[in-house]
């Protein structure tokens, strides 16, 4: 596939994202959670569009799965998740969502596009920098991960697609891969995924 | 593993709810989903209390499975799922759970199982009910949900008991066990889980 993304992470964030692994490791841990979350409210706000019902819930289940995975390598490693703090990227991207239907769900499947296209390209990072750094399982364990997550920007593009025309889609997209690098250039680089 | 519940369902309870079997199904669907979200809303409430965090994960992960599996069944038979409404009898137990810790995660925790207990006491009077009513794929369905479920109750019963003094425990699982069943005997019967 090729990215939604209009803008590569910068080569910094990598050292600046692994400053202390048990934090970041709890902000990934957090942040699995919350896009298994993301997933089962669209289920509650769309019950009956069709096949989204079965396809955010395998979504949901999926993630559920890295929520265990991350947790278990945390205490294998004697690391507690911490209490999840405010992501100001997810916020900043949610605030684009319009009121109105069909615009509320079109926004709010491409905002998850968005952070699924963020994510995957950031666990690769993560892979090939652990790589780098000799620490194997961790580059093992995010190159899995990453692999997991690539197809999970095209399930919600996939879903958004037919709820406007084709013209509509493109333009929608454009906007908010704007916003999406513009939101980012402007956070400090942190222990975070993003 | 002896129930905790204080009481058996009324045995007119299958027929009122199996009258739109599509609201039914479709009730159940959201039950699925609400579970789910519960276990991941005490990760993120409680993400630092030691192995919790993966096994309420992994039952997150098992609840997200059974809403895909409800969802293809309901699929199958052409039935759309609803909007969810709101669960009078979830709601009554909730209102139980006390404010301060460790009492509230203690109350959150016996709640959980409590609902768990129940779900998985009606899951197989459904199954026992469509098996009599000829349906077997439903009495199949229904049955290896029933199953899957039947643990469930008993990792929340797991997670509470070190909270408190066995005797508080013991106490505590008394007053819910009343106010469950009260709470049932009090709710009309209708195409519902509960």
């Amino acid at each position: 596939m090729t990215s939604i993304l209009r803008s590569s992470t910068h080569p910094r964030w990598f050292a600046a994202s692994t400053v202390d692994l048990p934090v970041l490791l709890s902000d990934h841990l957090h942040c699995e959670r919350k896009a298994a979350e993301n997933a089962l409210a669209l289920v509650r706000r769309y019950p009956h569009r069709g096949t989204s019902v079965g396809q955010l819930a395998r979504l949901a289940h999926e993630e559920t799965s890295h929520v265990v995975q991350v947790g278990a390598l945390m205490a294998r490693r004697g690391w507690v998740p911490r209490t999840d703090t405010p992501n100001h990227y997810a916020r900043a991207l949610l605030a684009e969502v319009r009121g109105r239907e069909p615009e509320r769900l079109l926004d709010a499947l491409l905002v998850a596009a968005f952070i699924e296209a963020r994510s995957h390209e950031r666990l690769g990072l993560l892979a090939t920098g652990f790589a780098r750094a000799g620490d194997a399982e961790l580059a093992d364990f995010y190159l899995a991960l990453a692999d997991a997550e690539e197809r999970h920007a095209d399930i919600f593009l996939d879903l958004a697609r037919p709820l406007v025309s084709a013209e509509s889609f493109a333009e929608r997209l454009d906007v908010l891969g704007e916003r999406e690098t513009d939101v980012l250039a402007d956070l400090p680089h942190t222990t975070r995924v993003h």
